[in-house]
């Protein structure tokens, strides 16, 4: 059983600065995110993309915005439970939380903050009959270690940024790279398009356009992937394989906090603008994308805000007897979990002549 | 008079981030400071000293922070009214506002959104019974213009950073510069505190430390300051000036804006958090430090927030009739009032092979 302070569900900007925040207040956190890397929507739709409305960053890319959240936590140690899915929540006898991901993990918490933004990102699956028998046994949706493919013969479906991205990633790992796509169109950043185009013309990834996976077979693990050609002449090909990766882009799903006993409203969660956007069940907060109020604004520099808050009350659930005075970090510095100090220089008081 | 759609009292980090955030709503913004240059307390207090919680910077000072807001707004070309502070609010029969300074610059504007921090910046001044008939006569409690000063002789009062800082730099302008201070102890940054103990080694810069101005002589413009030694065998002494500036820090009040008509508690200005961030009179906002509610934290990351969701208010106000679908920067991009255009690099759909 993972123990922390502040479990807090989801890794995008608003879970990260909340890392911070607790931090500053001495409580320590761990994060659970669906997706195997932190950074939600910045990192998984748009990392190379700018953003104009990060305060005192006249633009940033989503990617680096992430990548200086991390910096800025590095401090705090958060612990971190990747690529699995918060399912269920209890409450015990103590009034503590315990949180168990879809792979079984389990975490135990005093205070349970949600930054799940639009939700858990699922994979958009292709309508294949028979698709989720050979999940994990050579079909998958996301690519957490290119690794695995090495020396493998491995079919990507999909014609956007990831399908993209990953065939001419794994041109030089994989044995074999296939690109299947319904259109012969592709929508990506410019280079791409263009080292794709290469890679083609030198035969290290094949095209197959104006097709598409429509059957998957095995004894047990896969072993051939079924394209069928949109000329209808051309018909239906066998491709012997080891790994069939469909990269149609991961729609979000409030998924299972639809069902944990909080009050929702427009597919988010509500909570108490007017304090500390706690919802309905005292000790469970609701910050950034994943909740709801009057005026509410799906924008970035708003779940910091939401995060800075709702770490105080949360301070006060978890040392109910103390009172916390702010301290600004530029007069009290930041003293890491990890040993470090971050302080300002001190003014000198010195005799002169 | 001056016309606008928001008129913002305090260009601190609040009041600045407002422009920017009226500016993507197509809303027109302009500031009015009591001191000289944007910031607010940034600037006036600690500009070289770092801030560790800002969202996304692991460190910043605060200087900078105030320099990269400003580049951030600068296509959204905000007006200033500086070094005024602004003194009557008067509501107009259309609905709109007239804010006056104590110079007498008039402001109109359907929207008056007050970011004045702790409030104004007023300079502690010392106790000389007519030292306000010397001021603009010899005496200033701010130097705007160090230019003022070619050729002059000067008498700074003081021991803290400006006192040192000012010295300093009026040592290669003034044609005299004495630094008078009640004790001979200074405290400042290191560099400053060698740097004039070096200018004073050289005769750059006198030194009469242990003594204190305690009046003021001349017929009309300011001749001589009166100075008295602690040690009282030395008695008082008076030294023929140009110009006295004493520099004894500041002090905000909330000042005029206390008597404007707003609900005020803890010397601060109460508004609606649950929703805009408006106060008891509507088409007046309350944003950043200069604000309270319950939970309130004096954070520059929560002025950022409240500047945001103000804005949409704001513009409901401003035109009843629309309807504004937020659109995210990276998405709809940043066009500014002066020509400017930022935008995201947009993704090509391009066919291959
Ligand atoms: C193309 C695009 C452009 C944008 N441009 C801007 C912009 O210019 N300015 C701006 O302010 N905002 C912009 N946004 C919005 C911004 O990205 C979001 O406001 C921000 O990402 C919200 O952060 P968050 O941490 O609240 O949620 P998210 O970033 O959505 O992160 C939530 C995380 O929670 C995880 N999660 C959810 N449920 C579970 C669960 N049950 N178990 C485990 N993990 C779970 C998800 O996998 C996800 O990683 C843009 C968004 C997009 C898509
Ligand atoms: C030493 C120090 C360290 C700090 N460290 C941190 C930190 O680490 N993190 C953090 O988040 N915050 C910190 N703060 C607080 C932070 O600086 C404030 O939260 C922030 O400046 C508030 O911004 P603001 O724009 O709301 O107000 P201010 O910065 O106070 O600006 C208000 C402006 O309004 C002007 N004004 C007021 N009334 C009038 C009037 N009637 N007419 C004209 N002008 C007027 C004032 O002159 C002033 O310039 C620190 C503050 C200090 C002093």
């Amino acid at each position: 059983m993972i123990k922390t302070d502040i479990l807090i569900i989801g890794a995008g900007p608003t879970g990260l600065f909340t890392v911070f925040e607790a931090g500053l207040l001495k409580l320590k956190t761990h994060l659970i995110d669906a997706l195997p890397q932190p950074g939600g929507q910045c990192s998984e739709i748009y990392p190379k993309k700018p953003i104009y409305d990060i305060p005192a960053f006249p633009e940033i890319f989503a990617g680096d915005l992430v990548n200086n959240l991390m910096e800025q936590i590095k401090p705090f140690s958060p612990g971190f439970t990747l690529g699995e899915r918060a399912e269920t929540i209890e409450k015990l006898e103590d009034d503590t939380f315990v949180v168990t991901t879809n792979k079984g993990t389990q975490h135990n918490a005093p205070v349970v903050a949600i930054a799940g933004g639009l939700g858990s990102f699922e994979p958009r699956k292709p309508p294949i009959p028979n698709i989720s028998d050979f999940e994990d046994r050579g079909v998958a949706y996301f690519i957490k270690d290119p690794e695995v493919y090495r020396d493998k013969r491995v079919v990507i479906a999909g014609g956007g940024d990831s399908a993209l991205d990953w065939a001419i990633y794994l041109a030089d790992v994989a044995a074999e790279v296939a690109l299947v796509h319904r259109r012969n169109e592709f929508r990506g950043a410019l280079d791409s398009v263009e080292r794709l185009s290469e890679l083609a013309k030198l035969g290290k990834v094949e095209l197959i356009t104006n097709a598409e996976v429509v059957g998957l077979r095995g004894e047990g693990d896969l072993e051939q992937v079924v394209i069928r050609h949109n000329d209808t002449a051309r018909g239906e090909e066998l491709k012997p394989v080891d790994n069939f990766i469909p990269l149609f882009g991961l729609s979000p799903k409030l998924g299972p906090m639809a069902n944990w006993g909080l009050e929702i409203e427009k597919n988010a969660i509500k909570v108490d603008n007017s304090y500390d956007y706690q919802t309905n069940i005292p000790g469970i907060y609701a910050i950034g994308d994943v909740n709801t109020y009057k005026g509410k604004l799906k924008l970035i520099l708003s779940g910091f805000h939401e995060a800075a808050i709702m770490c105080q009350s949360a301070y006060q659930r978890i040392n109910p007897n103390k009172k916390y005075v702010l301290k600004y970090t530029t007069v009290g510095g930041v003293q890491g979990f990890d040993g470090t100090k971050k302080e300002a220089k001190r003014e000198v008081v010195q005799s002169i002549g």
